[in-house]
């Protein structure tokens, strides 16, 4: 068992069996993530409200549970924290914004009653891009998160779980939900070295968490090890009465293939726009990936090129989507009190207000084609393989959020399609930043996407889980 | 048998068996067609393309095939003919346009060729409003079609299938494709006291059919009666793997339980909007559907009262809906050769460019309102009955094309919703036009519509099928 000084480096994996049989307390647990947050959060600004006491409070319910003898599972008296646009009965959610400062809902979101319902201990709320767009913007309701293996840098370039990415990395919580629009689970994960997952579109409900582009947002969850995430998926996903769009299709054992191995699979490499030089991409995240595809090769998985001949149109199909359905949502409040948006998500939202229903309309018919295309090359390959993110992370300093036009983006072609994605790490780059791979599966076969991503993490774990912070 | 001067008022469902036992020579039935065409159809306008030498070449095809015992069923040798927005290869598809005034396509829409495939006479293209929108506008390419029962009226209220319900209901084909987006099969039915089905979203092609609102339009046939409805429906249903939008979901045998009657059927009355007084409405329709009421509870269905909540929402919805998406289809010809579109269709269509990504979200968004509310409805009931169209056929003379706004439509929320709806003739009007009852489905149950429609239709067989033309 790791030294009490150490907890934070447990994986859920490793805790779950020593939680369940009594070796480990989830209240010296709590006490010990609380300790670290307290130590160290100050240099990354990763939570934005801690919720310490009820945090004690469930970690003694949940000791006294397992005591009692009703353990619930895996995730029981594990500490996890909450990007700050999950609904929070009780607890205050502010999407980060002054538009929203003081708002506590009054009901959880669906995916945080389910991980109650898993017995978590909730720790508190992690900081994010204002409204889950933009980047890290100093007119903001709480400073921007840093990334813990370099604070000069952001845990996550346009996208937006920054805080959960910098908090699971750091040792600030077990694990933690993101939300992934344009690739803001998957961009985190590849910067701050830790695993990921955007599950199929459907697969997890959306019920009480706040919007940025009802048709491309994705729950889903962050952690260090491809085990936990599958862990966290199993219990949040499922079809949802309260949200319309999700699917009622059975939820797979994420575990029981987990291990199997790639023997007889297929990956598809998608080297068009995914494997190329352009602005604003680093060489060496390309030959991360290419690496990747040797050891998956050496692993026993049949490597074989694909096509995805519109690709080079989805990533702004994702962005007039995004913005059209993001300035939807905010259009009264846009109108009425717009000098309480932070500077940087004002003016992208706006510009989703100068957008016709024809642009939307075209950008619609594009994801009817970059579907069918993808759906194509799925046929041929049971997963797609790809770097995750165009670069390490930028630095904070000077960053304008405007890369989202001018850097290619490897993520939000999957938000546009809907199938689901994993981002692990594949190394670290020369100055010694995290690096990811991203794995695409099938719709709703997550499984054989966290399949892949296990095989290869087991065989490359050249990241260290111990970041410099 | 039918002497040979009326076998024009022969249904499909009588003429087939006389068909497969040689009684009735497919020949000789295209040349009454043909012939009484020729007779009537200058003052009904009712075909704008005649295909007189493929017809007799395909049914001299069919009386061959049916002579060496290859009966295909009981479209075999059946004269039909087509709206002239389904591509016919090598045959003009001009959506009665002067902007594609001599498309010849080179393939069939998937529909057509299911019908050739059923052994089918082709008998020529049909009027229609140009590019299925708008009303009789005598500036397009051709004349707009006149309603057999009175040619100083309309076939179509701000439809468009008005060739289709003319010829139809004159007796110059056996049935018909129309389509509708807004009611362009069901209210041509009702004004020309005609039986017609919008089918289930997803459950016909619209592969090779042109576009006017890519979510909300839909294919269906169009006859005299409900049997011979389903007859063609039977022909044209089923996944295509060209459009996308089509359901893999299996084809009932549509005419297995169309005999079945209402009783133990729970008939739903969505009282609110589509029974109560409003300018625009002519209170003998609703008369006529609680007549039809009436007669369903006497035949031995639950009548009971549900709730659409926001069901005056639809039409909106159904229409902002249309023109952003009619808009994005045409804005490129709107944008070079804005003068070859008629004045009727250009105004309207152009109206859909001023439209905001925000206002077509908004109306996806009511959308998915009115679709649970409507779900609900159909959870109490196994169907909803209410009238099809707000008048009896409007006259040509002074119609503005403008009822779209001035006037609830009963229809438009179905093809928001995509739910299959009937309709089917419900009496004549005091000016003896005809008016219409609409039976609206569960999601993919045109065969429970169609059977309660059955029911009504014998149990009240009160519209001659000779209108006064």
């Amino acid at each position: 068992m790791a030294a009490p000084g150490e907890l934070h480096y447990l994986t859920i994996g490793e805790a779950a069996p020593l939680i369940a049989s009594g070796d480990l307390s989830p209240v010296e647990l709590t006490r010990a993530y609380l300790d670290r947050i307290e130590a160290i959060d100050g240099r990354l600004d990763s939570y934005v409200t801690l919720t310490s006491d009820l945090a004690l409070s469930q970690a003694r319910q949940a000791e006294a549970e397992i005591r009692a003898g009703n353990y619930r599972g895996p995730l029981h008296g594990v500490p996890i924290a909450l990007k700050d646009l999950y609904d929070t009965a009780g607890i205050k959610t502010t999407a980060m914004s002054r538009v929203t400062p003081d708002r506590v809902p009054d009901e959880d979101a669906t995916t945080v009653a389910k991980l109650y319902e898993a017995g978590v201990v909730l720790l508190g709320k992690l900081a994010m891009h204002e409204f889950a767009l933009g980047g890290p913007d100093f007119t903001s309701l709480f400073p921007p998160a840093r990334n813990p293996w370099n604070t000069e840098h952001m845990p996550g370039g346009s996208s937006s779980s920054s805080g959960s990415g910098a908090a699971v990395a750091a040792g600030l919580c077990m694990g933690a939900l993101g939300s992934d629009t344009g690739g803001s689970i998957r961009g985190p994960a590849s910067m701050c070295g830790i695993v990921g997952i955007k599950p199929t579109f459907g697969r997890v409900s959306n019920y009480g968490v706040v919007p940025l582009s009802w048709s491309q947002d994705h729950c889903g969850p962050m952690t260090w090890t491809v085990e936990d995430t599958a862990i966290m998926l199993q219990a949040i996903a499922g079809h949802d009465p309260r949200d319309p769009t999700t699917a009622d299709v059975p939820v797979p054992d994420y575990l029981a293939a987990l291990r199997d191995g790639v023997r007889g699979l297929t990956v598809g490499v998608p080297r068009e726009y995914f494997y190329e030089e352009a602005p604003g991409v680093d060489v060496q995240v390309i030959e991360a990936a290419e690496r990747a595809l040797e050891a998956l090769s050496e692993l026993g998985a049949d490597i074989r090129d694909v096509e995805i001949p519109h690709i080079k149109y989805a990533q702004a199909a994702n962005q007039v989507i995004m913005m059209s359905e993001a300035y939807s949502f905010h259009e009264a409040n846009l109108k009425t009190r717009r000098h309480d948006y932070g500077d940087m998500v004002r003016n992208r939202f706006l510009l989703g207000g100068l957008l016709s229903a024809s642009d939307y309309n075209q950008a619609l018919r594009m994801r009817r084609v970059i579907k069918d295309e993808m759906a194509d090359a799925l046929h041929q390959a049971d997963v797609l393989v790809t770097p995750t993110y165009a670069s390490p992370a930028p630095k904070i300093e000077g960053y304008a959020g405007g890369t989202t036009l001018t850097q290619p983006s490897f993520t939000g072609p999957f938000n546009v399609s809907g199938l689901p994605a994993v981002s692990i790490p594949s190394g670290l780059s020369d100055e010694g930043l995290p690096m990811g791979l991203q794995i695409v599966g099938r719709p709703f076969d997550e499984a054989t996407a966290l399949r892949v991503a296990y095989a290869y993490e087991q065989a490359a774990r050249f990241i260290d889980r111990r970041p410099p912070v």
